[in-house]
């Protein structure tokens, strides 16, 4: 646990012990599951008093949901940013799967809490994260809806084969680890490719 | 949670009162965590004294161990019967995902506990459950090795693409529900047009 490692995952959480007690979190989240960890487990792992916790968090329940709307944020973003970066639904569609699943790769240990724990968030946060889900499902399945109608993909079902895509990208938080042989750029670069043709692209 | 439900989960298990905590086991591990549940929330969801539970199960990691082996068990000799129902590997695959996808459909909350819990199982458990995965990987990365070989599938590597269509199959059990729209079997159907796909398959 490094305060360099916790700035590169939250730049916008302030103050910094505000991002430690995250990653503290995330930590102990993934290894041991939501409802199994304390807030005074998350605390000395961090360093601190819960008391200290409860100045930035005023839950467990809260620390879940900034790890999780902000883990939700960012492939969101991220997502948008590739789908606007080209006109071709083809190009579009393979940025998205090659950082949707480079992401998944890199920030495995944060992708795992936020895809699995989702159901350990109280109804409120729950329905907030459950918006962005949905944002990032619509711009696939919008842009599979595009693409077919544009001739360059084939899918029976938009809605399926968005879930489809996204299962690939999700998937991989479960079963990457830092001994994986392939790189997170390079299983994106396969995996956009794998996408494509499901999608019925022409290759390049 | 029925009998016969359990006795459908798990025709080889015997007495029914072992089938019955590991019902009762599975559903507090996808509510809870394993983590956060004791053998005596298993017990008392199965209606029985924990000293009951002992008497079946010596710890509750032998109960995981018990859900996660015999889940993979049935995981593996779906995808071995499906490979092997027939010689053309663009059928054998498509039998396979169909079937693959269905059953984490159908079997959603077993099917979240085997595939999410898997790091709460001890060292000497893991190696034998790790062991049928394996296995269940090499049936299908042989079969694409196969396709690619025969000139009906393509795939720059059979590990990923292996990967990728299990991943689809796996990913059903994390958002399916009893309410989702599709039935478990129309589902395994457009997945296996989709893997099929993925694998460069001429479309019948």
């Amino acid at each position: 646990m490094t305060m360099s490692l916790s700035a590169e995952l939250w730049p916008d959480v302030q103050p910094e012990t505000a991002r430690r007690l995250m990653l503290a979190g995330v930590e102990s989240f993934a290894q041991r599951g939501y409802h199994a960890t304390t807030t005074r487990d998350i605390a000395s792992s961090a360093g601190m008093s819960p008391a200290a916790l409860y100045v930035h968090f005023p839950s467990k329940a809260a620390l879940l949901f900034a790890i999780s709307r902000s883990g939700h944020e960012q492939a969101l973003n991220l997502v948008q940013e590739a789908a606007e970066s080209t006109d071709s639904p083809v190009e579009a569609m393979r940025e998205i799967v090659e950082r949707f699943v480079a992401w998944h790769a890199r920030r495995h240990t944060v992708a795992r809490v936020v895809q699995y724990e989702l159901g350990a968030l109280p109804e409120r946060e729950y329905e907030i994260v459950a918006d962005l889900r949905r944002g990032i499902e619509r711009i696939v399945r919008d842009l599979v809806a595009r693409g077919v109608e544009e001739g360059v993909f084939t899918a029976t079902d938009p809605g399926t084969a968005a879930r489809a895509v996204l299962s690939l990208g999700i998937d991989v938080a479960r079963w990457y680890t830092d001994r994986s042989r392939k790189t997170p750029a390079l299983l994106g670069k396969e995996y956009g490719q794998l996408a494509l043709r499901m999608l019925g692209a022409a290759q390049s």
